[in-house]
């Protein structure tokens, strides 16, 4: 077993998972039981029974965050299920707390069907403030967040869409700004249109991308194909997120004279030949884990001016822990019920204005991940709005 | 407000509810990240993949209980619903963890159908090393611990139930030493026939006694009664738990020469003048809450040998809180997948044999519920079972 391997499962080991639940309040005497247990529990019972939201004051509620999982697309691991999926979970908690002081507990399902895993989180959203789904295959993803947003109360995030849409239209702030190009007249192919590809692709819209086209497993986006995509894709489509390719038979025809290339997809399928194709002052964000779409020595070597991937071990890390913490911590505070659009620009704005512009440069386009104004500076920009 | 009102209020208030979900693990640097989260959380995902019980190993289902509710039946407040009943549950698992150091989430669900509550349970239980049922009203409670009980392979247990049945047995078995009866031998009235009157019946039964009449909102149990009864009570009959009334028209005519009372049902039910008709000796356990069926001077006065309440201001409390902590804490340690008779038996065995001989007397049957030997000495009973 390797030292690395050896070091991680001990630490898992050591007290059963990452997590501990445990009381804040103290037991020990008959006083103790009496406030906290009978009868003294009765008075928080009976005011939220007068009034619900008073659940948020005298109960875990107010501060804790549901991880919904169904272990069906578990980052690097793919359908591993639910109790494999759980150390993940439990990491994802504790960088929440970490990072912003959000409780989370994990919930990860024996079910990968959406109609019960939409049935499930509602009936236990009585207990918590906001619900973050996790690793959850696209298209079902999509449909189980937008009707789970619609028939809760509750702010509910995927994180794998929207943390990540959030972070790449922060680099992709910057980057613009580092080379000098107006996001009204870029032209952007993203690789990969699973939950994290639709979800930048709208957000990037949003932003004000006039043109973007896409390219999956089944090649570039066209006509041709409709009738084999997915539901999130044809949406896509159909709404005009995507604009269709008409000649281009491949994706080295695509790219070329495009501005922008933004891969959440597989390893190594951007080659330099590609890279070579595209305009002058290129941005690549290879974001594919571990392994991104092109090598960023590769890519710069073939004339990209900007890239950007998820990794620590290169420039221009592009990581959800960018802004999950914070953009929680802030619906959460402010009792927000839905994570609007507008909410995901505001965040995305509030991490780039984090690199001053006399810091900016290729390759320093976001804040560090330890970076502690980063959730400060999301939490405030969201009160603000809210 | 009074001040005991203000007290608790604040409590529950200070840190938003009694339980903290907290990370074990140090999230500050580069190194811890890779080990915790990505790429070194894949490890344990891995090596769960391969064999889903090291979840029990590297994850909190090792250590951690669900508590679920639906709110339907909480303790002295009745249906107050999901998110009203949390501060029970809250309490229920910072109870668990200071006598036991076992970890439990409380669940309040937003349904009170018992297949919702079935399925729900089951989505969800890959999460827990064991389910505790809380405050679900009977005969829902009854069916849903049963079909849980057979479709999962994790230990169920339903406090109200159980918890009640098996310190009720203890106490019994103690009070009988006193009194010097026979178990065989005595005849009891049980009033409440409820979740916990129901399994109170059961169990004494597998402990022995023969002879159980019971009494509850419709009067005492006959035949002419039957078409009336829930399941719960129909199968107490149809199976010989509960023996039928005959001539007798009331709880005064029924109780005459009844050697143990055992109340979980509604406050002064029981007068003086139906303690008189009982036996020489008798026992009274009168535990609705917080006010009993009879006060415990009364039934003295009367003549009754014996006298317990769930109260902490007389002799003799008869609490559950010196049952689930030990017993959810054995079955956990020793991966037991069900909580049998037999299991159920040992623990109010186990309870009882702290009370030694020459301790025992009328006003002393079960040990104090902060006796740290009580837990050890249900974990060892267990153990050596097991």
């Amino acid at each position: 077993m390797s030292k690395f391997k050896e070091k991680s499962l001990d630490l898992h080991k050591a007290n059963l998972g990452k997590l501990d639940i445990i009381p804040n309040v103290r037991l020990k005497t008959r006083e103790d039981l009496s406030l906290a247990y009978t009868p003294g529990v009765s008075y928080p019972c009976l005011e939220i029974q007068k009034n619900k939201e008073k659940a948020y004051e005298y109960t875990i509620k107010g501060k804790t965050v549901a991880i919904i999982t169904d272990g069906s697309a578990v980052l690097g691991l793919g359908n591993i299920g639910p109790e494999a999926s759980l150390p993940v979970m439990e990491g994802k908690s504790a960088l929440l707390y970490s990072f912003s002081g959000i409780q989370a507990i994990p919930l990860a399902l024996a079910t990968q069907e959406p109609e019960e895993i939409i049935k499930t989180a509602k009936l236990i959203s009585p207990n918590y403030s906001a619900i973050m789904l996790e690793d959850i295959s696209a298209p079902n993803c999509v449909e189980i967040e937008k009707r789970l947003q619609k028939e809760l109360d509750i702010p509910i995030f995927h994180d794998d869409q929207h943390g990540t849409a959030i972070v790449v239209s922060a680099a992709l702030l910057n980057a613009l700004k580092v080379v000098k190009k107006d996001i009204k007249s870029i032209k952007v192919v993203v690789s990969g249109l699973g939950a994290a590809g639709s979800a930048i692709i709208k957000l990037l819209t949003k932003l004000g991308v006039k043109e973007i086209y896409g390219y999956d497993i089944l090649g570039i986006v066209n006509n041709k194909k409709y009738h084999k995509y997915n539901s999130v894709v044809k949406n896509l489509i159909d709404n005009n997120y995507l604009l269709l390719a008409k000649d281009e038979k491949n994706l080295t025809d695509l790219i070329k004279n495009k501005d922008v290339f933004i891969g959440v997809s597989a390893k190594n399928i951007l080659t330099s030949e590609m890279v070579k194709g595209m305009k002058e002052n290129s941005i690549i964000f290879a974001m594919a884990n571990p392994d991104p779409e092109i090598k960023p020595e590769l890519a710069k070597k073939a004339g990209a001016k900007i890239v950007g991937t998820g990794r620590s071990d290169y420039p221009n890390q592009i990581n959800n822990v960018l802004v999950f913490p914070g953009l929680m911590k802030a619906v959460i505070e402010n009792r927000i019920k839905t994570i609007t659009d507008e909410i995901k620009i505001i965040t995305a704005k509030a991490i780039a204005k984090l690199v001053k512009d006399e810091e900016l440069s290729e390759d320093f386009i976001l804040p560090d991940i330890f970076d502690k104004r980063v959730v400060k500076s999301i939490v405030n920009a969201i009160k603000k709005k809210a």
